[in-house]
């Protein structure tokens, strides 16, 4: 018996605050699958950090530094939220500091929660098939764009209730129920489904049609990245 | 050319706020059927307030009042947010002041909007054609559960976007995408498709089914409420 429940938006992180639940932040394009990559290809640590101003602290004392904002790198920084940016031996055996428009604010809300795990398409399966041994509440935080609703981690978002809903999984708040009629809808062709999200023709006129393809691949890694004193590691 | 977007809650108002828009409030369960099909019936105003005491204070001053919380009619007042408590002789003619649990809030944050409508199935048709004739910006604004998203506010709202997209609505934020989706994976059987909404199983425990059905019904008014100097009454 227990809760799955969606908050479509940082800002009412407030409404849906569970003490018993583990939340799960999604930021598809791209935060969260640039994370999920990250530990895939080797990144020993990533230290999320609300503002730009943090990330260039951390990176005067050495730190290899991320920072994304309107979808693109910040000036000053080799690297940003693009998944590929972490299939590089630089960032091997590295701690990482990561600040992004929406995906690292969505990790700081909940920073307090039970447990904060990190969730995209790329680790799906593994995301699930732990919940599911938890039996434990559920709250899906989707990152969204400047607080605002979007398509893709909504459809996420909708992917993992389909996989949950059960026996375990029995009470299911409105918005989990709408996240799994979209995705139901949206069926096997997610980047069909996905043509005309805001977020993709923001992105599309920054060039990054290859970063969302990417970002739309199941089970590229078996890890769980969960948030453990300020930093993210994935689970053992 | 016009925005067509979605704040499925009030706590979303700011991040969507629109000076161009026009604002649609939405509390299918049951403020705004109420409101509407208070209008068919011969209301003459309504003065939505936000606080229990503020609706005491009107009633003291000799208005009919009207209050409710948690879904049912708060003690001292003799009707609630029921479309059948607007159907009486005793509101004919009369000024009826309302508070309620969520429609009314959403009335109160979206007040500074260029022009605040009440829309519901009950008027779904009258909405629409005069939206079609302003070719502003349009604003659905989801009264919710307590700042929570819900199902039925979302499939009007929905039903509303699938109205109106075309030449003239030709930019959709995200949120209306998914609203639409939801409007056309419920197609007619709308009763059938909210069975398991949990605002629905609140109001079920509260024999409330009767009310459910009739806010389903569609094109029972052709009058708009808008907000005008803080009081609602029918658009001529």
């Amino acid at each position: 018996m227990a809760k799955l429940e969606v908050a479509y938006s940082p800002d009412l992180y407030s409404v849906y605050e569970n003490k018993e639940a583990i939340v799960i932040v999604i930021d598809i394009f791209r935060a969260t699958s640039a994370i999920c990559n990250a530990f895939e290809h080797g990144v020993s640590s990533i230290i999320p950090v609300k503002t730009v101003e943090e990330a260039r602290a951390y990176q005067r004392q050495g730190f290899l530094a991320a920072a994304e904002r309107q979808g693109q790198i910040v000036e000053g920084f080799d690297i940003g939220n693009s998944p590929f940016h972490y299939m590089t031996n630089k960032v091997k055996g590295q701690d990482v500091v990561l600040t992004t428009t929406n995906g690292t604010r969505a990790i700081s809300i909940s920073k307090d929660a039970k447990q904060v795990l990190v969730g995209s398409f790329l680790n799906i399966s593994a995301l699930c098939n732990y919940l599911k041994e938890q039996e434990q509440d559920v709250l899906l935080l989707c990152a969204g764009w400047k607080g605002r609703y979007n398509l893709e981690d909504s459809l996420f978002a909708g992917a993992v209730v389909e996989r949950l809903e059960g026996e375990v999984f029995n009470e299911l708040s409105d918005s989990a129920r709408s996240a799994k009629a979209l995705a139901k809808q949206a069926g096997s062709n997610l980047n069909e489904f996905l043509k005309d999200s805001s977020h993709r023709k923001r992105l599309k006129n920054l060039d990054f049609e290859k970063d969302i393809e990417f970002c739309l691949k199941l089970d590229v890694s078996n890890k769980v990245p969960a948030l453990i004193e300020g930093r993210l590691r994935p689970l053992k």
